[in-house]
């Protein structure tokens, strides 16, 4: 089966757009990926979209109706927090099928203020009241005194990270914040569900982010140079028979996707020079670095402590900020983190930009349950 | 690239449901897809779900907490009207794409009581309103009234086929009605939008479908002798560009689709032996005769004076019933056209059964737009 490569790959600056419609945001994301590719509409012979806020209002085909209708095949999907990567996994499944060429694939997002899951949340993801007032934080906070309870991580630790990705987003000019936000703002915020305070919850805002993505014979058709490959897409659920919440297991989720990711790509996580993961809050990082296999077990705090997930580390994690800092716009960010990983890969990340990065991975997980994961590798 | 196979398909019958539960529909459609190809949840790669009131919801992941979550891939999709058949089709091409060798898709719909597109119909699909209020019927109505005007099709022929699909659901114990409907009852009843009275509307129902697709050389493992032939799988859109109302071209993109789904499957319109398309109102199964080259533009009211469509005739059309008497749940609608189609390619129809039958089509189009057209072919 031949390769699929991304040929264009953009996002909007995320931010609070209330006077602009789902669809203007969409479309503005695709105009951009679109260019980045050098195509246009007329090139596209598929599209899929990922939206959870209206994901039964067609959204994608309306945001053909503002930059071009052609009649092509348009299908919408939903997952949780892995909306935007499901979308540009099904749309990688089209050209690796050989029925397309060249696709597209747009994620977006219009958010309430408030917390993830809280009562600003999408009203995308509500299940009979569960999800319907904070049980995210809830979560998150015990998965994170867990981990304090198994390896002794310290509350300091977990703040680190936010620090971290908040001092990321400053090079970042597409991230919602882009200011430094030292330990003590972050450690004195207000304490949401401890261990994370309020900065170190996910920002919600809204935002959209698109990829083309090409045939191995039209990426080398259109000789850019600039064309990242994608080495492996794995997507999983909750494993166990035998549980009925919506809250999956992130932990095995997330590392199951993880070996089915690896084993794809032919690769492992020490063969990575980045990684962009779903840190919805601090604590999320810390359990994703040993789930994603980036340091053994109970490692995690060490990894922060001695900046190995910082930029210039020995892997930086969330260099653009990550969800906690350049926000988390549920439907786009699957492929807001393809963006990011992708810009590094092509040597254009400026300021930002992971030395001689060569092989990325993203990753997200949303409750549902939905992990998706891509090993992306530089333009050869 | 390799030939996919339909091992398993089943439904449930279509009813009103209300102190069951979506997933438990969704569900139990799945099992008896499972228990018709022999299989069981262990030998599930990924899954498709296709849903539109909850479309947001993981509806598929939910379903999978109910008959065995086992942590594969699953993908919630929706797109109007032809939701099901896009979840389908997504399956499809996960198995064309070399990555899967048996997936399940599965359709699901929950209807409030009222018609399409009215004040009772599913939330999922109301744009700012447009929606809300009785535009489906006024939409199909002055179809109906425009092929009235271009070719003098007569307010009897229209009702026709309503008195027909309602004969064909007599032999169906899957339909919602299975009673026979008098062209005197189905022409006194209230008058919702001229042509289409009340009994030329489809009927809101709960329901479920689902089927089990295979590679080609699982099929030949398994070597049923059942397996269906999936000859061409094609999805399109609006394709006017300067076109910005949410109700599509129905016509031209039923035509499209045709004309990619007959290119695919190397077939044209005479080859057929049954089709099952999208009749949400009585005048749509007029307008789709000729977007489906079943006869020739103007030539539909014919086709019904003359019994061509009616089981026994020479291109049986909704032997089902049709959305006017089986039902149109959504989601499930897609797939319950492949179940009714695959039956007959199988001779396992019974006493509606299309003599003989080796090539059928389905066809089903939402509004937004989406149209999803299979063909399918007998067993080997």
């Amino acid at each position: 089966m031949g390769d699929v490569y991304i040929q264009g790959v953009d996002m909007i600056r995320f931010g609070r757009f209330p006077d602009r419609s789902l669809t203007s945001l969409g479309a503005e994301a695709a105009l951009l990926a679109l260019d980045d590719a050098g195509l246009n509409m007329g090139d596209i012979q598929a599209a899929w979209c990922g939206n959870l806020g209206q994901a039964g209002g067609m959204v994608g085909q309306r945001i053909l109706q503002e930059i071009g209708q052609t009649g092509i095949p348009v299908v919408n999907v939903a997952n949780a927090c892995a909306t935007g990567a499901t979308a540009f996994r099904e749309a990688w499944m089209g050209v690796k099928a050989g029925l397309y060429d060249v696709v597209l694939a747009v994620g977006v997002e219009q958010m309430g203020r408030g917390l993830l899951g809280g009562a600003g949340g999408s009203k995308g993801i509500s299940k009979e009241g569960l999800l319907g007032s904070g049980i995210m934080p809830c979560v998150f906070a015990e998965a994170g005194v867990e981990h304090t309870r198994s390896y002794g991580t310290t509350f300091e630790q977990f703040a680190q990270v936010s620090v971290k990705n908040h001092h990321h987003s400053t090079m970042n000019s597409k991230a919602m914040y882009q200011k430094e936000t030292p330990l003590e703002d972050v450690m004195g915020a207000e304490m949401i569900s401890y261990p994370n305070t309020k900065l170190m919850c996910s920002v919600n805002v809204d935002g959209a982010a698109a990829a083309v993505l090409v045939s191995e014979k039209k990426a080398r058709e259109l000789g850019s140079g600039r064309a990242v490959k994608v080495r492996a897409s794995a997507l999983t659920s909750d494993p166990y028979s035998d549980r009925d919440l919506v809250m999956p297991d992130i932990n095995t989720c997330t590392r199951n996707a993880a070996a089915v990711a690896y084993e794809m790509a032919g690769v492992g996580p020490d063969d990575l020079d980045l990684v962009e993961l779903h840190d919805c809050f601090a604590t999320a990082e810390i359990l994703h670095y040993e789930n994603l296999g980036l340091c053994k077990d109970g490692d995690a705090g060490r990894l922060i402590d001695e900046g190995e997930t910082a930029l210039g580390g020995r892997i930086p994690v969330n260099v653009s900020g990550g969800l906690l800092s350049k926000g988390h716009p549920l439907g786009a960010t699957g492929i807001a983190n393809i963006y990011e990983v992708s810009t590094h890969l092509r040597g254009e990340a400026g300021a930002r930009q992971v030395e001689g990065a060569r092989l990325g991975l993203t990753h997200v997980i949303g409750l549902g349950s939905a992990c998706a994961i891509h090993v992306l590798e530089k333009p050869a």
